[in-house]
């Protein structure tokens, strides 16, 4: 196998290898055959192990090579005869381009696969008040930049909010951020190094494979069930890798609706210490709980685990407010990658959160929603129930069900498209973008008539178009 | 000379092999020998590059180890006696505690090096009304992402507002961003990998080091003079590095406050074009100049010049709001890694702004701001003059003089103590970090009696403390 790569070309190293692979294969066949291992190639070449991995890794999410864990890389079979999509297919694009169309959609069509509620959901009252107030009495609040870690005062509210999740983290263990990806953004660019190896759920947060991407770290799947990660896989896979850090959504997982259970989270925290890895905990959809459940973050007393959350779900996306609660050894280097990339979040922002938690508003909010979510989470369970489709789990709260048709996925596709229904890329919540069934929905958009009839449209009583 | 790393330690490579090379030198002495290459010590401990970057990088911010561009590195004379800071002094903390001073500084001490304008100048009024307007009127506003390129309307505006400037971008090339280190962020993570070679401006932008640092590229200085960068100096050193990128703020340039010229403009121009490297110019200040001067993006027509500027300095630091203007094939990969970090920028900023924009109150502020600073400007190099201050140039406008007093340093800053003032610290703004007699003063703050009191007690007439 001849492979060549020009380092003074104008394209990149990565690029290179990867198209000087695919005509090899394309010439060649040889499905089965192991490739080199990163190592080796790497010294060939006398290129950085990281260009074979980012390589091989688009290789692998064009369909033309196999990763097979703990032995390699291997050619796909029936790589050479399979069309190839364009080089836009890289795992980064796959996700941006899920992610565009979902902000894109039709304005008219029902988003029945997004992550957000609906906008007649929101209740602006509150929200416009607190604006109101915070730009007629703060001066400060307008103008300034907030502090680099984020205004004291929210988070010792964020403090008092924890509290009741037993999650004990002082203000100066919280660091405020302009929502939850950035966030994750802060934390993969303080813990990750190219090359590094990060588990996560399968399915899970797919914004959160293509930031991996992006930082070139090895992605790894762990099954998500019913009540937690798989515990066996996460073994056995440990056994083989050595991951920097695990991601887990607890409560009310994106996009399989499940939430951890005191057993698994336990056991999660036992591998983490016998392992000696990280936990991201990603605890975005908190707010949507009403009797509150285990954390991780809660068990391990923010050691290992680095507890995130923020109120895009439930206050509003526009403002961009998150937080991540650390431990105290990592927080200066936090804050200082926030300020070199961002200088602060906003203070205006913050002021306004501060506020609504201070004034009891942000509190009887979610009370609401929660309330609302459980009305609309038992009525799309029957519904779906009713004619024939299958749910992963059934989620005890939140927006996502993860449920799949009795009819074929193609079919299902053209029927959602005639409701004018957007459905999310359900292959991109798998880090290897498998194919799947299963289907997230957002119950709060499912009593529309358009997402009643899709659904009565595609049961087990045979699909029946309009 | 014997190194060794664990990769199985707990501590990073980079900070293993910089102890190790540290322990060597102190036993051993040795100063001016050569250190391996980068790439000879990589292969030797079977690590990455980066990593042997990294730590030579520590080694020469610790003093213990010298650059010598084209040559490589050597143990700095001395090396072995010389008593070291401890670990933390690293260039990426090096900058961020410069920033933890300025935003920790106590409230009442007279703020002369920082690089805002004082809440004392800013106006609420207008930027009050446009955020109650917004609250009031515009549901999607206070609730929603906004789009992942930032909205639409917004984008035309500033597609108008470069029209003056001579930079024809369309609104198609504008990507919103959450400010202008919010910008470089995404600039240098869609432009640079680990290793690269990043021309900068010396002195220059401080937290711009800090970011490159963060993202293990090489950054290297071109002496800034007072008609832009030192072209003598640019071409040199492109004949030994091929620099991925070079950063120019062109316009009240940050510290020295000059202003690039239209020579020199075209100059940088052509040995890009020669040496095929990317420019990115910052213009942060454009809304303080009254009469527009050549814009790098302008000649360029948007090919190889990355643009950016904010609405952080003239109108709010607390909203964050900034944008960047690129050629058409950079912007489908710059939103792409804006929603994979962030999602979407503050849609509620971007449509306060639009109310300014459109209501004309933005027009005027900026006037005002723009008289003032120039009536202070004037005040503030004659009293420099007076005292036997030295400018370095004498700027057209914007909030930067960059001057030397008569004094020594160490005094001055004994000096600025007694009277409650904080400096910014001079030697962040060389990418070196060399000790330098220049300070950059914020002449905003220099008609305040401590100013002028600080001032006139460091004046060639001998330093008489109260």
């Amino acid at each position: 196998m001849k492979l060549q790569v020009d380092r003074h070309a104008a394209s990149p190293i990565a690029q290179q290898l990867e198209e000087s692979i695919r005509h090899w294969i394309q010439e060649n066949g040889a499905g089965g055959r192991r490739l080199p291992s990163i190592r080796r190639l790497a010294a060939e070449l006398d290129i950085s192990r990281n260009a074979v991995i980012d390589a091989y890794e688009r290789l692998v999410a064009i369909g033309l090579v196999r990763s097979r864990p703990g032995s390699g890389f291997f050619i796909a079979d029936g790589a050479a005869v399979t069309p190839q999509p364009s080089l836009a297919s890289t795992p980064l694009q796959e996700v941006t381009n899920g992610l565009w169309g979902l902000f894109s959609a039709n304005e008219h069509s029902l988003k029945l696969g997004c992550g957000w509620l609906p906008n007649a959901w929101r209740e602006s009252e509150d929200l416009t008040h607190a604006i109101r107030q915070v730009a007629r009495k703060s001066q400060s609040g307008i103008f300034e930049y907030s502090t680099p870690q984020g205004l004291q005062e929210l988070r010792s509210l964020i403090q008092e909010r924890l509290r009741p999740l037993a999650i004990s983290a002082s203000a100066e263990q919280i660091v405020m951020t302009s929502g939850g990806s950035h966030s994750l953004d802060l934390l993969v660019r303080m813990l990750l190094e190219p090359g590094d190896v990060v588990f996560v759920e399968s399915p899970g947060y797919y914004n959160l494979f293509g930031l991996l991407h992006l930082q070139r770290v090895r992605v790894i799947g762990i099954p998500r069930l019913a009540d937690g990660p798989d515990i066996n896989r996460l073994e056995a896979l440990l056994a083989e890798y050595r991951p920097r850090l695990f991601y887990v959504n607890s409560v009310f997982h994106n996009p399989t609706g499940s939430t951890l259970t005191p057993a698994i989270a336990h056991r999660v925290l036992q591998l983490a210490e016998q392992y000696d890895f990280t936990i991201v905990e990603d605890d975005i959809y908190a707010d949507f709980q009403h009797t509150p459940t285990t954390r991780l973050a809660a068990l391990d007393g923010l050691k290992r685990v680095i507890y995130l959350s923020s109120f895009s779900k439930t206050l509003t996306s526009s403002l961009r407010v998150g937080f991540i609660a650390a431990p105290p050894s990592l927080v200066q280097r936090l804050v200082d990658i926030k300020m070199l990339t961002s200088i602060s979040s906003s203070r205006f922002a913050e002021q306004v959160l501060i506020t609504l938690l201070q004034n009891g508003s942000y509190r009887k909010l979610t009370e609401r929603l929660r309330a609302r979510l459980s009305n609309q989470m038992a009525l799309a369970l029957t519904q779906l129930k009713q004619v024939g489709w299958v749910v992963f789990t059934e989620p005890a709260g939140g927006m996502f069900v993860w449920a799949k048709s009795p009819v074929e996925k193609e079919a299902l596709m053209e029927s959602a498209r005639r409701f004018d229904i957007m459905l999310s890329p359900s292959h991109l919540f798998f880090p290897d973008n498998q194919t799947t069934p299963w289907l997230r929905l957002n119950i709060a958009y499912l009593q529309d008539p358009r997402a009643k009839a899709f659904i009565a449209a595609n049961s087990d009583q045979g699909n029946t178009p309009k």
